[in-house]
């Protein structure tokens, strides 16, 4: 049997669009027959690198204002619930992510990221203290202090820097971003759907 | 008889997505019973404003990689010819978007408006020398002298400042921008259906 076409979608889970495309995308996944590879990292030190020290959607108001607004659509129109605002924005990630990091080598990545998500944008929680984040493993049926303290070891710190210099090394600049097998890149919420066709063989007529 | 509703399209003639929007908006408002403004301004001191000396895809440049293959994708994906890459990017825009806003008054907006598009976009050209825009105005048998040196009058230059101002105050930070009726802003040319569902009463669930 043919190997099914796969799609790696890079997320930070403190980008507004990153949940969006957590919340749909395994549905349009299924039905596109691609198998997602869900790749959690730190858009901090790439922003920082273009010379950012917060969210784009601080640093130009009028970009942030209209953003948030947009992203209140979007769920909307997705049928997600009504869009809390984390306070502050953007949510230091850095625990979920070195527990979803942790977790890529568990089958509880995929549940656990989407809970992380959920409690930022759709509860308005904090994800920034290390107990909220073991709190979400618990709610899964996991030890969370146990994953935590693997989490916060030296093998996993390092694989998560090594993740965020693929990102870089791969032309990522912001999230989500989606990349198909053969290296294409998608970046947004708004190009899932391309994305998946791409991975799928199904390209626009002229381009190779 | 009721008026149709409105859409107001902020575009820029040297911003790729503004290409991408002008060469579908026409089918799509007809489709959806929407009356389209066309609204040429420039981008220029609303991102130098945001201390932006150029465009964010020459600053940042793996976004601008990005965006190039995206517009490129994109463009296939509408049918439009392949995608050329004006030289340099992005183009002064200034002699276009005086004799665009010139147009604001007279029936040959649109016609010039996509002419100018195409000229960049589609065939590579130059169009910041206000010869070319001469030129994209006799082709659609105008006077193009005529209308540069009108256009190129106080009170044009006048007209083209107070839209500026008129699009920062109303939070235009990029383009293409859709403004509805009710204030209401979308950003960027993959919204132009929303901001046409909205524009005829058509909300997502939940939103006011």
């Amino acid at each position: 049997m043919a190997r099914r076409p796969t799609l790696e979608f890079w997320y930070e889970f403190a980008s507004t669009y990153s949940y969006l495309a957590a919340m749909r995308i395994e549905r349009l996944a299924e039905e596109a027959g691609v198998e997602i590879r869900w790749r959690p990292f730190l858009l901090g030190p790439i922003f920082a690198a273009q010379g950012w020290n917060s969210s784009p959607f601080n640093l130009y108001p009028a970009k942030g204002r209209a953003m948030w607004r947009d992203v209140e659509r979007e769920a909307a129109r997705l049928g997600l619930p009504a869009l809390k605002r984390p306070d502050p924005f953007p949510q230091n990630s850095l625990s979920a992510t070195r527990a979803a990091t942790y977790g890529m080598d568990h089958d509880w990545l995929v549940p656990f990221s989407k809970a992380v998500f959920e409690s930022a944008f759709a509860k308005g929680q904090s994800i920034a203290e290390p107990p909220a984040i073991v709190a979400l493993l618990n709610d899964l049926g996991l030890d969370g202090t146990v994953i935590l303290k693997a989490a916060a070891l030296e093998t996993n710190k390092g694989r998560l820097r090594v993740n965020g210099e693929e990102a870089r090394s791969r032309g990522i600049f912001g999230a989500p971003t989606f990349l198909t097998d053969d290296g294409e890149l998608f970046w947004g919420n708004d190009r899932l759907e391309q994305a998946l066709a791409w991975a799928v063989g199904d390209r626009p007529i002229g381009i190779r």
